[in-house]
């Protein structure tokens, strides 16, 4: 079916609902400040409520403080097709992120409404709590995917000693309601989520849109090697057991280990090295780095961490050091279910936007949701690929090929029969 | 000449020194914390100086609170020979390091008077202010060999931000009487120093003295290379800017470089690392290392710092990164005096030691005052080549074997006849 002018989404009405929710939680350095259950992030909730309750959708808000709008459709019982993503940021964000999904979301529903497009079974906008992490990340959709545990509640706490319990009470909200945000799978036919890339790979390509076929799985790893700290100017070089010359070795072999043993997806990245004492002359005696390996197969990441294991053995051996690693985590990746993923493509080549097929690196919430129903997702490029920033950007018009995208999805899946206005909603 | 035993220095004696010094300054974590200026420093300077007076040395402290204790000798406007090192330590020290070279320094003077020897031309003990650094390092010998200024007083400062001058001021001292600690390098005949070799050279080779031809020069950089901070998982491998890739080629790289431009005695040390962001999801977007290269000849010095700018500049380019460096010092390596080396040697032989030559690879007073007078050294090996450390320790007969090369060297040096115990110091 060809698209026609009056399915289009509007680019400045989506636009200006970006603009009026950077306003909320925005900051003198420029930065967004909206974090999980702060005054901000309740403040975006019920801003986003109201733009819900304007278009016409039933709000509610589950015991994760998940904000939800739905529209029942033709058959209220039949199970619902979500979208959305967050509105939560990570301090000093720019204004996408989750909120263009958020906003996108909301932007297909009330075009689809206002062309008096009546679903066939249910779908809802939804923003989930706490994706960025604050209190860990994903709290939203572990909640309603029935992920979320007492230990959680009472356990989890920011970087600054505060608890998501206290955060919640202080935002009027019952943790333990955060127990009943578990919803039944059957309820859900379908998880689809628009997000920023956070790469540059779209925006080198001047692509406008990715189908995303996979979300990798990540483990992050603390590895500490162990050698003998020595004075940099009496310890002749060959009696040295130098624990950072054995981190420079790893990161010589990462190369190596990736073409042999990784995928064209895999990423390995060493974000932190601490050295112990950490004095210029000193021979550092012992060595702590973190190493975040990702790929979209489970199996190359066992072998990753296989070949990772024997190279720092190998490096401890050679240098005389010791070592060990504590796992951080271990997330497994997703496969996007496949006719989801062809839904989007299709969808993609009707609007006639420049996309491709790629993976995620970044985790998204879609990643939880999948553990409950299938799910796909929709990129827009990052410009410079940058996030996370205040300098984090997207063409307007990649976002609005990326918005069209999502609607024309929305459509193919939801909508089955094109009503008359007379019978849209009142 | 054969030493005799009536000639020994009493290992006992010393043993009972170096014990009872190191009850001064002792906290509860077994370490020694007698930090320049501290009044654990001061009442070690009081100890000491009592000691000097015991034996009848004429004891004074110059404007850096320099102790030294002088024995005149038959001649007593000639030159002095002087002999000793300091008695400050680095927190958590050990007893031994210079406290070591000071008190052999009073073994000897005391057994060569107690044998009723005096010597043609003066010899001096010395105990040098703040070697280790509190206030920068070497301020003592720095002051006697007249490169303090106004602004090393005015400036200098510890790591908690207390300055030279008021922590003077609070040991009862005029700081600017440190200008007045300049000696005129006439009155000197040279200076030798007994230490701890702070490496595991001697251990290691079962050797009981070094006799130290050199002192190594050594420059100091702060090195930053600059790329981009990204996503670790949302970054594809060859689209990173990684600087921390840049810091594990440079660092695999000088090997090659000490190989290629380097000595024998050459050393580089990366002691140093801290990342920008420094978080484990993040691809490093700026590095900052330190690198300390070390040798005893400022030739080669010269070509290792040329090769390591070619290195640093070729990874830059390659890896797409910027770099810049700041030198923090650059310190001359020092020759010690050939004659004076020669006597040294003589004096191991003479005394029957395993000894070796050497040079030294840390810095030592002897270092600055080389510019002043002929200098050499007599190293004692370093248990596991450990020192600034509770676990620093020298086997006592190997401190014996020192104590005696250093009496044996100062007795030619500055004792022509033997005369009887009545006509020795009353």
């Amino acid at each position: 079916m060809k698209v026609t002018r009056e399915q289009e989404i509007s680019i400045d009405r989506l636009s200006e609902n970006l603009r009026e929710l950077a306003e909320i939680g925005r900051q003198e350095d420029g930065g967004l400040y909206r974090m999980a259950f702060t005054q901000a992030d309740m403040d975006g909730k019920d801003w986003l409520e109201n733009k819900m309750k304007e278009i016409g959708l039933e709000t509610r808000r589950d015991g994760a403080c998940n904000v939800i709008g739905r529209w029942p459709g033709r058959q209220p019982e039949a199970p619902a097709l979500l979208i959305g993503s967050h509105i939560d940021t990570v301090p000093c964000a720019g204004i996408l992120d989750g909120t263009l999904g958020v906003l996108s979301g909301l932007e297909c529903l009330r075009s689809l409404k206002e062309e008096g497009l009546e679903p066939l079974s249910p779908v809802e906008l939804i923003a989930f709590s706490d994706e960025e992490g604050r209190f860990g990340g994903m709290f939203g959709s572990q909640a309603l995917a029935g992920q979320v545990t007492p230990e959680t509640i009472h356990g989890a706490a920011d970087l600054d000693g505060v608890k998501l319990s206290d955060a919640m009470v202080r935002c009027g909200l019952d943790p333990w309601e955060a127990l009943q945000a578990r919803r039944d799978p059957e309820s859900i036919a379908a998880y689809l989520e628009l997000h920023i890339e956070q790469g540059p790979v779209l925006f080198e390509a001047g692509e406008q849109v990715a189908v995303v076929e996979a979300i990798t799985g990540l483990f992050k790893w603390t590895v500490s090697l162990f050698g003998e700290a020595n004075h940099a100017g009496t310890t002749p070089m060959p009696m040295r057991r130098d624990a950072f010359m054995g981190v420079a070795d790893f990161a010589h072999e990462l190369p190596r280990v990736l073409d042999e043993n990784g995928s064209e997806r895999s990423r390995a990245t060493i974000g932190r090295v601490e050295l112990v004492p950490g004095s210029p002359n000193t021979v550092p005696g012992e060595a702590r780095f973190s190493i975040d390996v990702r790929d979209t197969d489970e199996a190359v990441m066992q072998e990753l961490a296989t070949a990772i294991r024997k190279v720092l053995s190998a490096i401890a051996r050679r240098r005389q050091l010791k070592f060990s690693y504590e796992e951080e985590s271990w997330i497994h990746p997703v496969e996007c279910e496949s006719g989801l993923v062809d839904l989007v493509e299709a969808a993609a080549q009707d609007c006639g936007v420049r996309y491709r097929r790629m993976a995620s690196g970044a985790a998204h919430d879609a990643q939880i949701m999948a553990s409950v129903c299938p799910v796909a997702m929709i990129f827009v490029p990052s410009k410079d690929g940058r996030s996370h920033s205040p300098a984090e950007w997207t063409a307007l018009h990649d976002i609005e090929a990326g918005a069209r995208v999502m609607r024309r999805a929305v459509e193919q899946y939801a909508f089955e029969v094109r009503v008359g206005k007379e019978e849209g909603l009142g």
